[in-house]
């Protein structure tokens, strides 16, 4: 009943596609500086349900202070430690059932947190996870602090699809997100009515500058005009905003059976100009707006669950 | 004199290739949280010589506190204050002539960084710049701890060439490094005798696990048959290392006019296997390697202008 009043498939366990890994005596995630032999993973993010990831370390942090007040789980010393301590590649913060992970910026990086992150809930016998990424970004013909969550990754082309280089051959793999978390989304901000978001889709670049027709980088070899001409086509494409890690992230959840959905603000328009003009404080509160929004997601789901059992 | 007997070619200024830079009243420099009407960018930075770049930002204060005491520039309280404190995206230490900032993992990050590095000095109208990454590799048929200096940046096909997407449309880049310079690092490695270098093919990937055919990410679809055949052609293209940032580097250090060069070590032979299982000393250890190369470099060129002026 539950699931059918909020939208929710069950989703079951966390798959890898690997029949390598069983071979392996011991898994060590490296870039997270955790391992199956110096960490019992299942102890440590067994009952992880909701992940949040987002590119700054910072905001990560913060948002596991947010979700501890919001959840009323506050740890009394305000002590949230960094999991992976051991490295500076990311930062790893839980509370309860939900987990907060750096990304870093773009595909790459993204990637390598995701292969291990995949890895750490399938050996943590994780089920029923959903992942969401909070961000940020660039809008297209938006009203900056408009919060977009993404309908469909859509390539430098406007294409739904993510190309991934496996031994020197280009693979394509499908970017869906999942359509009935986004709604479910929309339908918290509808409730929350402290900002506008709509859902549409969000075109993924492997560059800030060039990638993005922006007119301010060390190089541009394009008019104004050319660059007012491409976004215009992504507009009529259905493009809201632009970011660096959408494709990968719907990818890879879609293979892993994770529930996804990708909620970024804009901190710009880009129709009107490519720097980031507006003063720290006005940024710092458009970035929160993610937060809210899936604080608040989460938060009614939980409560649902605890009233339906 | 100097340059030739160095080996250097005079450098000039830094170029940027963008009309419309000079149109713009402020440049901020997003991710670094600088900007040329909050900061004297050319006061702050018009003395560097020698920018040295790397993924980790521990490991890039921990080359700001080694070159400090090898040229006898410490600061006695041992303070070395991070310039871009002011965001979580990247980190920047300076020291006398040298910076030096870290750029996060893969291309996407590392273009932002560049870009932005490149209008900075731009910008403070510096002269005679030259760049060196510092990084970590998996190696292709070496002993670990091997540090490679690269010759040419390949694609993940073998091939010279970087691609960049600018309005939808791809534009193909020259990866080529400066070879005097690789060859005189290569001298000073000798002078040195501490640890093996060599000067080889870097290939560069956008992914660390099936884009390096990896066995062990989430992933896999490939046979360890087909994993060793991938890598055996690698080699025999006279590929010495596998990373994830030289191309964009090598594309963009070149067009704005940068002595460049990639001095990576490897953590561990990919012929022989996928996991990191050095221990944490050993890996360590493996990682000063291209900082004391790169310090003994640096030292060696200040000191030969010193007695030339």
């Amino acid at each position: 009943q539950l699931q059918c009043r909020l939208g929710m498939r069950k989703l079951g366990p966390v798959y890898v596609h690997n029949p390598h890994l069983d071979a392996l005596k011991e898994d060590i995630l490296y870039h997270f500086s955790l391992g199956t032999e110096t960490h019992s993973l299942q102890d440590m993010f067994g009952d992880v349900k909701f992940v949040c990831v987002g590119g700054s370390p910072w905001r990560m942090k913060a948002f596991t202070e947010y979700i501890a007040a919001e959840l009323g789980m506050e740890d009394p010393k305000s002590e949230y430690p960094n999991i992976c301590a051991g490295t500076d590649r990311y930062a790893m913060y839980k509370v309860g059932p939900v987990l907060s992970v750096s990304h870093g910026m773009g595909i790459p990086s993204i990637a390598i947190m995701l292969h291990e992150l995949i890895k750490l809930l399938y050996h943590a016998k994780c089920t029923d996870v959903t992942i969401i990424r909070i961000g940020t970004s660039g809008g297209v013909g938006l009203e900056p602090g408009t919060v977009v969550v993404t309908k469909q990754s859509v390539d430098p082309t406007f294409q739904p699809r993510f190309e991934q280089v496996i031994l020197g051959k280009t693979v394509v793999r499908n970017t869906d997100l999942d359509q009935s978390l986004a709604e479910d989304l929309l339908q918290c901000s509808k409730e929350l009515n402290q900002f506008k978001t709509v859902v549409g889709n969000t075109m993924c670049t492997l560059d800030f500058y060039e990638g993005q027709a922006r007119l301010d980088g060390a190089f541009c070899s394009y008019t104004e005009e050319d660059k007012q001409d491409y976004l215009n086509k992504a507009q009529e494409a259905g493009v809201c905003n632009i970011e660096m890690e959408s494709s990968v992230f719907a990818a890879m959840c879609k293979l892993s059976g994770l529930r996804a959905a990708v909620v970024c603000v804009t901190l710009l328009d880009r129709l009107k100009g490519d720097q980031l003009r507006s003063s720290h404080e006005v940024l710092h509160s458009y970035q929160q707006r993610p937060q809210i929004l899936v604080g608040y997601y989460i938060k009614k789901q939980l409560n649902a669950k605890a009233k339906d059992s």
